[in-house]
């Protein structure tokens, strides 16, 4: 073996003596990363890999200006909400200004499982029912609460939690909403009272079904006629992914009742919120406390606030949405050459890519789609597979990608189409 | 109004604009913290107050060598579990170092809540049963299941959690098993299955509960020989704050199945974890996966690696164990001068103070206990109140609280005490 090998032989050794076997790695050669830069990632050899997959980064491994405005708070202050201090406030300002009017209060959180775990609770102390819908490939988290809402994840649904099928088809704007008002029947049927419908605005686990435009308005409208709350999951969607809009609900034109925010927002640093209407906090907070000792603290806040500044500054929407634009053109042509790849969905740099038979390699779906990843991670490209089948390419790099890695990733992945 | 009065008004003006009414402010008069160093909090006008209250700082506030090792690591590299790193492995390693030899895995998570929200997952699938045991005025957490094994937050207990009460007698050392022994009777007679006893070692919400030693014991006996699992919380406990030991269940002479950390663990960063038995987890695995985004992070393992080089080089458990000592005696010659001072009680620098009647200002209990607290804020120096009707004085510092700092408590407590 190599050096390096026996450091990766090394390390994997060591993983399966110090940590829990819940881990999981990618690629079927598992990636050692020592250093990152931009939408570049280098192992310990020193090679470079683009990254196309990590949407945390959102504004670049590493940011300069990130991790100096970090560096500044935490050598200043790092506390809690219960002194009085700006930060959370700048914070919770700037979000909001992103944000319809209706939507006018913040709750800090550390990771997208808590923002959605209070969301939850929110709804149903606000509702007073106990019943939840969810898309039936959905993810949302990982506490015990939103692990029972994420069969993503394997594990049994929770109690009073009911499915749909995501959205399949991309021109009729009315079946997703068709598809919720049938599901509270259901409910209705059975006793169970709706407390909230929660989707993640982009799909993601279910494959990325972006289109058509609009529709969530009819699905939000069947909740809200029958007393329950719209969970708008901007875990993955939020902070600029999808290009045209800051947060993904907007593309739909629904205002929800609360949005929950998570990955992005710092950048790599833990931090989380839930955005509401002030009448729904208001109702809660008569009913329960909430406090989240690293929630809002001073040095997290800092680091958002910082993050915030660079998408405004550098134009990372405006980047996301041409970056975006020029890949799907691309992935068009290829599909046009290649009859492995088949309907291509997303929005800004969120993309999904249905993988089906590849004549050259004689793989489809899923094995190919797997075999597509880890072609490109040979060839120096990181993207993921996703969707219930595991046969989507799941393509949602930081949000500095542009049209010359755009044209990378599309040249590496002609080549592992086309040689296998 | 004053400048910094104006200021204050404002910021508390937008509080209420801006964040949920969820949230809560320390003291009659709430302070605004701008910065902080070792010990010490400043305020806007430049005021330093001593921090006797907050143990998430637990190597001191802004610890320059913390800040230096988080800094540095931001700069270069900051990504999730899912490749291969260094730092994970490193913390784990050095966490399991400090433990007993049969705890033997480490899960990473962001926030103390995540850790016993997973904790209780596991016990659930493990043992297949759905009974927990806490203490009656308890906090375990935010999450929905969490805050549900949380008395102390005012919200409704969850589906199968009963209630023991905390220790009292500082010298029946098999009392507190007998507690639960009883409550698994009564579980076994409802058809309830134990999945864990889940306790804070310190059983801080319940008033500080540290004696006698050894007073864990025959409650893990009963808990094991009715085949549930033993939790240690020891998000309060933890890192060396007992001062006798790292950690909070050590001093009582047991194994647990499952040990959670969080608060102090990044000196205010967000990381915490879960270590448990290697065949624990290794079950929990066949049935569900886990994986937490910035759950063992590289800059926040960097961080928590920097908080434990510096308890060991600083000697913090050592120190610990003395201001303690100095305070508890310090406190016990007020008592004799004080009838509002009842028992004290505490290991290392984790100290509960009964308050009773005051002659001298006319109150008693949790009035006087929350008088206390704010004639010290206005002296200088903060600490906060506990247990379940409030009376109990809260003095829980960084571990970098020296005798000075112990002389200046004691002296404006004195003061406190005898001039309202």
């Amino acid at each position: 073996m190599t050096n390096a090998a026996e450091n990766e032989s090394e390390i994997l050794g060591r993983r399966q003596h110090l940590l829990a076997p819940t881990y999981q790695l990618f690629y079927a050669e598992p990636l050692q990363i020592v250093r990152a830069e931009g939408v570049w990632m280098y192992d310990e050899r020193g090679r470079a890999y683009l990254d196309a997959y990590n949407n945390v980064p959102v504004v670049g491994h590493c940011h300069p200006l990130v991790v100096e405005a970090m560096a500044r708070q935490a050598g200043t202050l790092n506390t809690h909400t219960r002194y009085l201090a700006e930060q959370p406030l700048q914070l919770a300002e700037q979000l909001l200004a992103t944000m319809p009017q209706e939507v006018g209060r913040v709750i800090f959180t550390c990771t997208g499982s808590e923002a959605n775990d209070l969301a939850v609770r929110i709804s149903q102390v606000v509702t007073g029912g106990s019943g939840f819908i969810i898309t039936d490939f959905a993810y949302h988290g990982t506490t015990h609460v939103t692990a029972g809402m994420s069969p993503e994840g394997g594990g049994p649904l929770g109690a009073g939690v009911y499915t749909v099928p995501a959205p399949r088809s991309i021109s009729d704007v009315a079946a997703f909403g068709e598809q919720v008002r049938g599901c509270i029947e259901r409910m209705r049927h059975s006793g169970v009272r709706l407390a909230a419908l929660l989707v993640d605005t982009v799909f993601s686990s279910d494959g990325v079904r972006t289109h058509p435009v609009g529709l969530l308005a009819s699905a939000v409208h069947h909740v809200h006629a029958a007393g329950g709350l719209f969970i708008a999951d901007e875990v993955q969607a939020g902070f600029g992914r999808v290009g045209e809009a800051m947060w993904g609900f907007q593309r739909h034109g629904v205002v929800p009742d609360l949005v929950t925010m998570g990955k992005p927002m710092g950048n790599g640093h833990p931090i989380a919120a839930v955005a509401a209407r002030p009448s729904t906090v208001a109702e809660f907070a008569k009913h329960r406390h909430y406090f989240n000792t690293f929630g809002g603290n001073s040095v997290s806040c800092a680091t958002a606030l910082a993050v915030l500044e660079v998408i405004r500054t550098e134009g990372l929407l405006e980047n996301a949405s041409r970056s975006g634009e020029y890949l799907r053109r691309g992935l068009h042509a290829l599909a046009e050459r290649s009859g492995a790849i088949g309907e291509i969905r997303g929005a800004g740099l969120f993309i999904g890519v249905d993988v089906g038979t590849n004549p050259v390699s004689g793989l489809s779906g899923s094995a190919e789609a797997t075999r597509l990843a880890n072609g490109l991670r040979q060839r120096g490209v990181l993207v993921g597979t996703t969707g219930r089948s595991g046969d989507v390419l799941k393509i949602r790099p930081p949000l500095t990608f542009g049209l010359e890695h755009a044209k990378l990733l599309l040249e590496a992945l002609d080549e592992t189409l086309h040689r296998p």
